[in-house]
């Protein structure tokens, strides 16, 4: 293995670990030691990459906003066009599904609400508030949400459950399961989408 | 001052101080020896009322839940009788009210959702959840919901955005503004609510 393949690898590891770490016992208590061990590199590795605890929070914090960004460019290649309702509910199923699957990008999200995480560094659950404000506007200006209803609204209302969701689904993963998504979105839809859409709850 | 009101008073200063201490650098990392020098009490003597930093956590949670339960009863009290869902409406303003100015009962909040601090203790947010499932149950049967809408469904919904707005509003205040309460329950209660019930979504 060459040497920058080598070092991707090794960066990659540590990712993963610090966001297991993270996501486990919290930014303050989350040992550099352990992270270091479980990532199978030495402690001198660690600070090479990353010269300070702070500097690997961002990283995470910074890999997990770029899942995110995946996340919501998959289901927009794939949801049919023009219809950004059908997208919001596509975003949602596989937001939570790559929740559970991706603990770096759960680490994003747990790290943004980590009071003792130094602040400023947080991106993750900010792009998805202003992805969803930005959605339901399109969705307003394109005739889909119900008439007189406000999209600010709505999209504040819909990020902080998405938010509540995922704080919730820490203790409990039935909150951030595909059966509570597909509920969420069979009791919201018809409330704010315009007339009969053919809107699927359960994802498109 | 007898002996037992200096005890009374040390406790309740050492609540609040460790609630300062919790909220604002997470569990973790708060010290004991800086919590008992903000209550102006020695060390020793907060090892006296709290042998643990987990005891100082779990008490200063059976505060915040007792403060959510006064919060839940004033309302009770005072919400024109039988209409259930003016009363989640009026909570959801105390309730916000409360957050911005009691410290303890942020606190109880915060340390539910804080990775660092030792399980099992939390007990605020899952008094919430089951007040609001039971009140939208009891509004359910008092057929104030809409017809067809699932009770259970709307208070999930409901609990996921109340923890979503509190997450939201430790960075930013606007989350768990009375500004924000109102036009949350603006945009809710004409989609949850039977026919016109005169309900004021700015509390009553």
């Amino acid at each position: 293995m060459v040497k920058q393949e080598r070092a991707v690898r090794t960066r990659k590891a540590l990712l993963g670990a610090a966001a297991d770490g993270f996501s486990r016992e919290g930014y303050a208590p989350a040992s550099l030691l352990d992270i270091s061990r479980q990532a199978g590199v030495t402690s001198g590795a660690l600070h090479f990459h990353f010269p300070t605890k702070a500097a690997l929070a961002s990283a995470v914090m910074a890999a997990a906003a770029q899942r995110l960004r995946e996340v919501v460019q998959r289901c927009e290649t794939r949801t049919r066009s023009g219809d950004a309702l059908q997208l919001l509910v596509d975003v949602g199923h596989e937001l939570t599904l790559a929740m559970r699957e991706d603990a770096v990008l759960r680490a994003g999200f747990d790290l943004d609400g980590d009071p003792g995480c130094p602040r400023g560094i947080g991106e993750v659950s900010s792009f998805l508030g202003r992805w969803i404000t930005a959605t339901l506007d399109r969705a307003d200006r394109a005739g889909e949400l119900r008439q007189g209803l406000p999209a600010d609204q709505v999209a504040r209302a819909v990020f902080a459950c998405t938010v509540g969701f995922q704080m919730l689904g820490r203790r409990d993963p039935a909150w951030v399961s595909r059966r509570m998504q597909t509920r969420f979105w069979a009791l919201v839809l018809p409330q704010i989408a315009a007339g009969h859409r053919g809107l699927d709850a359960a994802g498109s």
